[in-house]
């Protein structure tokens, strides 16, 4: 298929890879150019503007940083939405807000485009690996027409079902259980080490018995390891999800004490100079509360 | 092995039924004489007080409701660390205190007895069953003895290390994970369904992603569903380990605030009437709050 | 003074009748008109347009509801920033952002106008009165030109520094103080009536003893008696400063676990159809939480 | 009247001290005898056992450290319950659990002697002038007896009702709602300082609008200049009254989400080292969160 690629970061360069890998037809931009001129030597076109990758494909995926990148790659004057053909369809793959979902599905209804909501669950090495879960929402036979690239990317595509801010609701949803298995095991190894248990001890017990999952291994073992390095998620982002979640909470007056909890947790983590840090560090906020 | 067995609830039913078809010489000894009868038609001994279920056994196993069980039936004039002999070894099972555990780790050490704390994972389907995941800390000579009434019990018996006292933190430690699995799962689910999203597709995604675990999918269906029903571990308990949690915390100085947001989940959902229904009920209260 | 008066609310009918009573010379512009029609009687002219109640004034006033109320009049097109003369002088009373008091302070720069951020403290009832306290900041000569104004409308103006925002951060702030003292009372009230004490009673002892202020006087009454009418400040607005201050918390990087735990409560309120009701209402919820 | 007087502590010393300047005639005692012999100059008998400060006497008074002083000086054998006189009161004016002030109403019954439970709001400073608030609860008729000893040390006695442990509910629930002033202030002036308001001007606004209390005056003047010396009260005094709370609202199925936030705290401060600070050094914490 011929697909227009934009946002090429440390998620999208992995999957457009795989893309290209796959045989598909590669039109890739990136606000930094250099990052861009990578994907030249696989084979892809490298467009100079957002329009020109969305130019006459037959999909436009965005894999971008906030929803500000989205909306000035796709809204602002002569940008996505105006050379993307009527038909073809937009795969908006970041986590973006509930509200710029429903924004997109909107406008692309009007330009006579398709519009798929299809966030990712997954780390850099998991997108370089084709081994990402895929969430997908937005009308059926757009998804099913996509299903080759879905399965290039990803190692499964979950079907929600037909409004695409639905999918973005469960990215976020699980971006936040993600937070409270973290907070949850920064407690609890705070409370092991200042008794002299060995957390190592407590988090095999734990995932080798009912807690038996990725999310715990993977966070588990860096929290108890207190190895928050190489960062595979930046904790900026990690507080721009909880914030996007706070704010379809708020919009469905859902109150969300964790939630709630989660934001105190990583604004204190960004004034005692976490910025840099992988989102799984907010445990040292927990840690240095019980004096550790 | 000669075994003595106080406690025979829906939890030490199963185990010593268990420990029974495994060729063990069991007496046994239960408050409520009625739950003890069943047991001499499987061929166990019935005692007519705690201290001739301890009188010449090699191990007595307790399972009781709470500390207060476990004192009376142990320290209480003419009780059973009277009857229990030297070199005899006691396997606490049940959840209790930190601090109660310390104590019977001295108590028993006074005595020339054994003490090892042995408590358990799973619910009462899995105590018929002998899946039980067992967590045992004290002398590891102790614990090698009695490692075929472990197989008999459970899966999988964990050894952290030899002060006993560890056990109960991590069991401790464990339901409290449990109990922020289902509030952040009821807290999540509330929102999908006032967002029109139906929460089995968010379980779905997450117990099939990075949740694989079965603390998601058993809590995970029973609070999409709403079906909190058979009770498999009464609010009131979870609501005691909260509190035991919370004092061992405190006597650490380790700040939980993930367990204090549950503590007052549990007292919400009792002062709301849900003293009968199973712990994954404080769901309710958070459906409540929501509007639902 | 000739002073353009925009927003005709509960509050800002008060404070412009008491600037009338006081011989100023007054036009005034409200969305609804029918609200600006009683102003005639009293003797002030009745603008048809924001733009036209700022037309040769030397002080605009605005009290409106939110910060899209206030950009709507001074920002759109035609509007009062742009018939407000040199030298003018904006006095935004009302509850807005400190992002936005900031942008009001650029902007009015930028057209050679003087802006003073002035919230106020105090119900309806105190408007009315001319019984305000009010929270001034910007350029202190300004500030000094408009004393007989604050005079007319407040007991007593604060002037806090030259930076316009701080004093709509301290304003957000003493909100936030009144909602911690509204939700600790209904904790505290919620206990005495479960354990069978008078709240009142209780209440007698706090305001005679070391909180002796009319916060505790005043919301103290209202849920000891749980009488939330008539309606002082409505819920909605209340969690509106709410946000308002979570957002100027998260830009300086300061997490405000209480602010959080009220935002909660707010949408827990919301979530229970009690939007129509008095901020103190939030008692409600607490109050339901226990089971009342 | 010849009145016991067991607990020379900084609260204690100041009080005895008013009642024997006020002419009644004071058997003292104190478990470091040094502070009693201090008295012997002020014309007091210093007693060598609580029981013999009880033996003989119209009323006994108790202020004390914490439940556990409270039982050791009460009811130990040979004990200050057994030598009280029948028809004689104990005033327990210590802050201590509903719980025990429950278990000496029914002890002191059985025994056909009264008793009072008469908690005091007050600094060292206010003990030392007599002038602290003082919350009676217990029979009218003895209540009426002390009526002279109440005023020689506080300035105002409220009298709540005949049941004696609703007076240490208000006093536990006084606490909390200073601990809410403590943190709220604490959170507001972190954001102050980082938005560069000065805390005192805010400080300065509350104290002559709404908040005009002592306990606003106080404890925002220490934290707004982070002089948390001298120590008024110590901060593990603090936390033992928080607990105290979170027990009776555990026991009456209330959730208190602040009280339970200051648990946290309080714990976090604990871990930090601040156990010899005043309890107004939380805010210490929430600094520290914030950054600062």
């Amino acid at each position: 298929m011929k697909v227009g690629f934009i946002g090429l970061g440390s998620m999208g360069a992995g999957m457009s890879r795989n893309l290209i890998k796959a045989g598909h037809d590669l039109v890739v931009y990136n606000r930094t150019r250099s990052l861009a001129q990578e994907m030249r030597s696989l084979g892809a076109k490298v467009a100079d503007t957002a329009s020109e990758a969305a130019a006459g494909v037959e999909v436009l995926i965005t894999m971008l940083a906030d929803d500000r990148a989205v909306q000035d790659v796709i809204f602002e004057p002569g940008a996505a939405i105006e050379s993307l053909p009527e038909g073809a369809v937009h795969i908006s793959m970041s986590t973006i807000s509930v509200d710029l979902s429903r924004g997109l599905a909107k406008s692309h209804a009007n330009k006579h485009q398709n519009y798929i909501a299809a966030p990712v669950f997954g780390r850099p090495d998991a997108a370089a690996a084709g081994k990402l879960f895929i969430v997908s929402a937005g009308p059926s036979e757009s998804i099913e027409k996509c299903r080759s690239l879905f399965a290039a990317m990803g190692q499964r595509t979950f079907m929600i079902n037909e409004d695409a801010p639905a999918a973005n609701l469960i990215k976020l949803s699980g971006n936040f259980l993600t937070t409270t298995v973290i907070e949850s095991l920064a407690e609890a190894f705070a409370l092991m080490r200042k008794a002299g248990v060995d957390p190592q001890k407590f988090l095999e017990v734990l995932t080798e018995s009912m807690f038996s999952a990725p999310v715990y291994k993977t966070y588990g073992g860096i929290i108890a390891s207190e190895k928050f390095e190489p960062v595979g998620f930046k904790l900026p982002l990690g507080f721009k999800d909880n914030r996007l979640l706070l704010a379809a909470a708020e919009e469905a007056f859902v109150p969300m004490p964790m939630v709630s909890l989660m934001h105190d947790r990583f604004v204190a983590a960004l004034a005692q100079g976490l910025e840099n840090a992988d989102w799984s560090a907010i445990a040292r906020v927990t840690y240095r509360n019980a004096g550790l």
